[in-house]
């Protein structure tokens, strides 16, 4: 069952009724203000850090749900209704939200009245902006109240929500010229304030949300809008919010078109005050004279299209599967950029207010981005390695407005180191900039430890060699990827965190994955060594990633897959000698990524068994059969009820890896089915069943043993869109930055059929035709001349080289 | 404008609309099992720990406001209402919520049915029982659907409102024999459960919020009532609940009583299971089957009255003045009873998850509390004592569960040593229990620390000595009682805490105050050290007592009132020379209950200052003028808008202070005057600008520069109700336990006139009979016999001793 549809032509999901089966969001922002707005317009925005600078409320778990927002209220001669159906559910005659590129469209008619509500964040500036067109559909004329509403965050979303003894008492806004601005404790610490604004007379106004609504409304009795008259409120206290009164007057198939800008402004210390108590509002003055006019909005609005246009552009597909170009071309990207940005912070499922960027989080982002915007990725490559540790571990997150790390989740998650040198190597293989293996760059932020990018990647490297235990694996530490595999907690205390509570000392816990990891990894730092002409030390890498595959084939292997670990005692985890986890999905992608097993038939053996035994219609599950108790030995993953999150839910994050693994033995097939598995557009068709958003991947689908299998949660995670985009450009459909060229080596499907890929990288644009699917092994021709090889080098920048790939 | 009545011979306040101003609330439970519960059935309950244990979720600040609680839904022929008006607004032909002693009656009647909610939790039960009695008011039979619910909380109340990715996979159930159990983490680490179950056969259930409600519904538009049906939902991750669906037939003018049980559960470790994954129910099941029978929950509400009977038997009055009369005999006591429980953890203001209990804030509380259990004052100063740090100073708070000092907000608040020589000289006033000084007390949680409680006074009465600055005054340290005069802190970081922020060494801000404090409380101390045969010590501190009362008058008076402090650089706080916070109201109050300038007059100026600068028909403000800018220099006080919280509103904790002054220089007129001014029974005919309950007093009221002038804020907070009885009781009444006898001393309004105070104490009954009022220095009759001075010296137990006071 589908609630709406793509429209591949405008980058947009059209969304077609209010009633989905959850809030299906998007973002808006892509530098340093952000909003996330759903279909019906809840949602809120920030600047910056979704915790620290908060601009508007929003309860999460509110009932009723997704009630917090920017809402636009008609009152049509006392019928009251709102564009984006919520709050009021006033039933509409036409509801549509288009979720496009930075940007969402909500329309909604009733009564011979249409209105829209353009919602953006404009390049590079810090303000939301609200484009609302109205429309008169009937042969009379109209005369109308619109109303806008947004609520105020007091800045702290955390402490927003908890400490009510003093925020009820802060509350503070200034309204002059019809614009409001909200400058709660602006009088003391902060040098920030927030505006709302229109352009156009206000017939009125409100600012204080117990007038607006009535005490103890909830938004759909919202007293304003249905009185049809402001207040002219001034919040003293308690909870300012926004609200503008239009009296907008309309004849038959007239439309009319207002910009509310809801921006951010920060003033010098010294600069503060206009007078005792005023504003100085400069700044906001110059942002709504910038949106003074319509038309200046629209042109914004230009350039935010043609700042899409620019990103996409690099790697584009064109086949016969339209899910497939769509997932490609738009979806995956635009999900992948907005990770980037958002690392776990912030969706309808992370608060915004507990978590920083993560080391390994951001490190695997990065994977997705590097070629939309590569300098950016180089300054996030810098900012993460800062805060590694001399002896080449890391903070496992970091904040993002100090981009220091995090003391209170620590140290100590032991794949982390490795993922740093992914991260370089895949911007180094899209810029060639080796140059930034030179940059010095600190430990634990203190500059005066700052050593070269590359001997950042040399501690990375060397940390599971050091940290290795008595098969000569790396020991696991807190936990690997896996989070939720905590080998020497032995947590007993209800609600401790498993990831921060002192672990026990003297055990062997060794992480197979992470020796996969080595596996896979580290032959790029191998790379990147001799690169510098340093043999010596790319010898000895390779000779430690040769010892660290054997331990695997040694000690790693159970018969019939890869091990996932030895536990703190040295037991094995992921064996068919127990009873429950008996297979771990992570190592076998990992391990077959790593190269281990291809040759000696470990690898096909390795996935047959995950077909066998983790494979489900919606996905593969993260191990099976999942835990029925708690095992304090193995920590948070048999906390989970069999069937979810990590007991055995499906993870959208670790299934490419097994698919690069199917693709790396050549099974094309399995590979693109796996895909299609999990990829949204092909589940949209399921919507009713899957829950989310059909354009964004989830971090999770109840496994096979949950009683709603097929369900996702927690969709615009950190992680899951740049794994599934690696996979399906540079292994599917297989075109791959190398150091010196371009890898060309699909492997997808047979009803895929032909493909055209357009790759733009270092300057120069490759325009990659595959004539033919559903196998490995394509050779290729570069500008009409065969090659040998898979590997188009790089041309110089401006050219554009033509490349067929043939089975 | 009134909303209600009081009934003071029920002990209830009778609430006749659910219009009220604010949610009303009610206080369930007094030992380990507490729930609050609005006057529209709002509001969650949890055991021993309102942020770790918490049964049922509420959400702060949600709109609609105070939407989440125990709802009782009834469909009648397809018109579905509520007794609580809440959740659905469904207009009602009657409504009453009555408060009473730690229960709450909610009653609403439509179209001919009646249903009444009797909500409590009984004496040593842990849990909370809806007594729930339909009565059909009509001519004809009725027959209808009820239907209850409660939306459990995932039992830590802050990790339930923030980790989302989580705890939205991890909701578990079961349901058997019609009673739902909710037993989310239990197949982990914990070890208790919840269940809700009536004592009647149920029609159908519901545990799934989202089936119960309709995705995305509010409370208001919840399904299963609406449809008259339940879907027995099975919760599997997102929104555990429980509701129950009973089919009612009602012949004209019949009743029926159901009883429904909401209680929790602990098991042994090696005891937690029935058979793989199902819950080991036999505490549920013998819970239950107490309260199998309405007689059995009628005889288990009986017992709660005839507790609470006793509890207030201690002290009463019997005035011309209801209001007095209730204030005092009911309201105020319980309020004491509710913050030594509560402290400042959990009401409609604090969330309960943030705060635990206050080394300050209880040592105040005890003092309201200590005539009611004796035992459980006893235990709670070993509690506080023993986070006291060796060198006398404390944790500032502490947590209820663990009794550990609470790390994060830390120590040197250098007035919090002194409350505990205050609270102990109350206990020991009140019961005659010297013994308690020789208790062997740990410092910091460490019993090998252990030393006498005396020795811990000793320690508490010498640090502020040692800690004392330039001027012979205490040094303020992080903030004396007013939490946010901040004189080391200098912060300029949005949103840090001024509480618990680096503060800068090396300044030399005092604390006239303390001081005060000092001069007040001291001479407890020398009481208790010379009781105790060491004279030596006596003199010490009586000695040290009297320097510091000289430094006051040497380096704490103004001219025209007490200073406030000494800041940082040395320069004065509350000084006429400062345009801004001249003068402020807690030295005044505590320098005069020390003693200090009563014999010079500067005791009366003072208080003419108060009155003059301070004063308002809402009572007085904190300081005056309110400050209009941030002053670094003095921290968070200057945070908040003019007449807001410290910033010139009013609080009702130091107002006592005030007034206990007025007792002290003999001027009864303006001390009941300023008792009557925020107290809440007397504000009830206010109501619509007091906002708050009328009859619990706020932390906080409006002051004179406030745009909400008289508007209360944050009811039921810590220490306030305990200075309010101290002052009514204590000074205005004039019956005060000291060590060798009952203090009578009355000094209040003329318009008061004769009174009685009954007072049991020490096994014996004083009934005080007070013949005139206006003046202080009543003369004294015990059992007909005059008598020297004002203490009637304690009685044998079992005795009745007749008092009277005569002017």
């Amino acid at each position: 069952m589908q609630f709406g549809h793509f429209d591949d032509e405008a980058r947009e999901y059209v969304i077609e009724t209010p009633h989905t089966p959850y809030p299906w969001i998007n973002y808006l922002g892509a530098q340093e203000f952000f909003g996330l707005v759903s279909h019906t317009g809840g949602g809120y925005c920030f600047y910056r850090d979704a915790k620290m600078r908060r601009l508007t409320r929003y309860r999460y778990n509110n009932t009723p749900v997704d009630d917090g927002g920017r809402f636009f209220s008609i009152n049509d001669g006392g019928d009251v209704w709102s564009p984006s159906y919520r709050p009021y559910k006033t039933e509409l005659d036409f509801f549509e939200t288009r979720h496009g590129m930075g940007y969402t469209r909500i329309t909604g008619e009733r009564g011979g009245l249409r209105a829209s509500v353009l919602l953006f964040v404009p390049v590079d500036v810090n303000a939301e902006i609200h484009q609302v067109t109205v429309t008169n559909t009937s042969d009379a004329a109209k005369s109308f109240s619109m109303f806008s509403f947004v609520e105020f965050c007091l800045w702290n979303a955390e402490d927003d929500q908890t400490n009510y003894q003093r925020n009820l008492s802060i509350g503070e806004v200034e309204v002059e010229d019809g614009a409001i601005y909200h400058k709660t404790e602006y009088r003391e610490r902060r040098n920030h304030y927030a505006v709302y604004g229109v352009n156009a007379p206000i017939a009125g106004f409100d600012t204080d949300r117990d007038t607006y609504l009535g005490y103890g409304n909830g938004f759909h009795e919202a007293a304003v809008p249905h009185a049809g008259k402001s207040e002219n409120s001034v919040a003293s206290g308690w909870y300012p919010c926004a609200s503008h009164q239009l009296e907008i007057e309309l004849a038959p198939g007239e439309s009319k078109t207002y910009t509310f800008v809801l921006g951010y402004l920060e003033n010098a210390e010294d600069d503060k005050w206009e007078s005792l108590g005023v504003i100085n509002k400069t700044g906001a003055k110059a942002l709504l004279a910038r949106f003074a006019t319509n038309e200046s909005t629209d042109a914004e609005f230009a350039k935010l299209k043609a700042y899409w246009d620019q990103l996409l552009g690099s790697y584009t597909v064109e086949s016969g599967d339209d899910k497939l170009n769509r997932m490609v071309n738009i979806w995956n990207q635009y999900q992948c950029m907005v990770t980037y940005n958002m690392s776990r912070s912030a969706s309808y499922f992370e608060t915004g207010m507990g978590r920083g960027m993560g080391f390994r989080d951001s490190s695997q982002d990065l994977l997705g981005f590097v070629h939309l915007v590569p300098e950016r990725a180089r300054e996030r490559i810098i900012d993460i390695a800062s805060t590694q540790f001399e002896d080449g571990s890391a903070y496992h997150q970091y904040q993002p407005l100090t981009k220091r790390g995090n003391h209170a989740l620590g140290s100590g998650f032991n794949d982390d180191p490795l993922w740093l040198i992914a991260g370089v190597g895949a911007y180094v293989k899209e810029t060639g900039d080796f140059g930034i293996l030179d940059e010095m760059v600190p430990f634990d932020n203190d500059e005066s430890k700052a050593q070269s990018l590359m001997e950042h990647l040399k501690r990375s490297f060397n940390h599971p060699l050091e940290k290795a235990g008595p098969h000569g694996l790396p020991l696991i530490g807190r936990a690997d990827w896996n989070d939720c595999l905590n080998l020497n907690c032995f947590s007993s205390t209800p609600g401790e965190s498993f990831q921060t509570t002192e672990n026990q000392a003297g055990g062997v816990a060794e992480s197979v994955f992470i020796a996969g990891m080595f596996a896979a990894i580290g032959p790029d730092y191998a790379v990147l060594a001799r690169r510098r002409g340093d043999d010596a030390e790319a010898d000895r890498a390779e000779s430690a990633v040769a010892d660290m595959k054997q331990a695997v084939v040694d000690h790693g292997w159970d018969g019939e897959w890869f091990l996932r670990a030895y536990d703190f005692y040295g037991n094995k985890v992921g064996t068919n000698d127990t009873d429950e986890g008996k297979i771990w999905i992570e190592p076998q992608g990992y391990c077959i990524m790593g190269g281990i097993g291809i040759d000696d038939g470990k690898a096909i053996k390795a996935l047959d068994s995950c077909r066998e035994r983790l494979n489900t219609p919606h996905g593969m599950v993260l191990q099976n059969p999942a835990y029925t108790t708690y095992k304090i030995e193995l920590g948070e993953v048999s906390t989970y009820p069999p069937g979810y999150k990590e007991n055995g839910g499906i993870f959208c994050h670790n299934n490419p890896w097994v698919i690069i693994a199917e693709t790396i033995v050549g099974r094309a097939e399995y590979a693109w089915e796996y895909y299609k598995q999990i990829a949204p557009a092909y589940r949209e068709e399921i919507s009713e069943v899957h829950r989310l958003e059909p354009y964004a991947y989830a971090q999770m689908i109840a496994g096979k043993d949950a009683s709603r299998h097929g369900e996702a949660k927690n969709s615009w995670l950190t992680g899951t869109a740049s794994w599934n985009f690696v996979t399906v450009s540079q292994y599917l459909l297989g075109v791959r930055a190398d150091y010196d060229g371009l890898v060309v080596d699909p492997c997808i499907g047979e009803e895929v059929g032909e493909y055209t890929v357009r790759r733009q990288i270092r300057g120069a644009t490759y325009v990659i035709n595959v004539k033919s699917t559903g196998a490995k092994g394509a050779r290729l021709t570069v500008d009409g001349v065969p090659i040998e090889g898979n590997t188009v080098p790089y041309a110089v920048a401006g050219s554009i080289v033509q490349v067929t790939a043939t089975l």
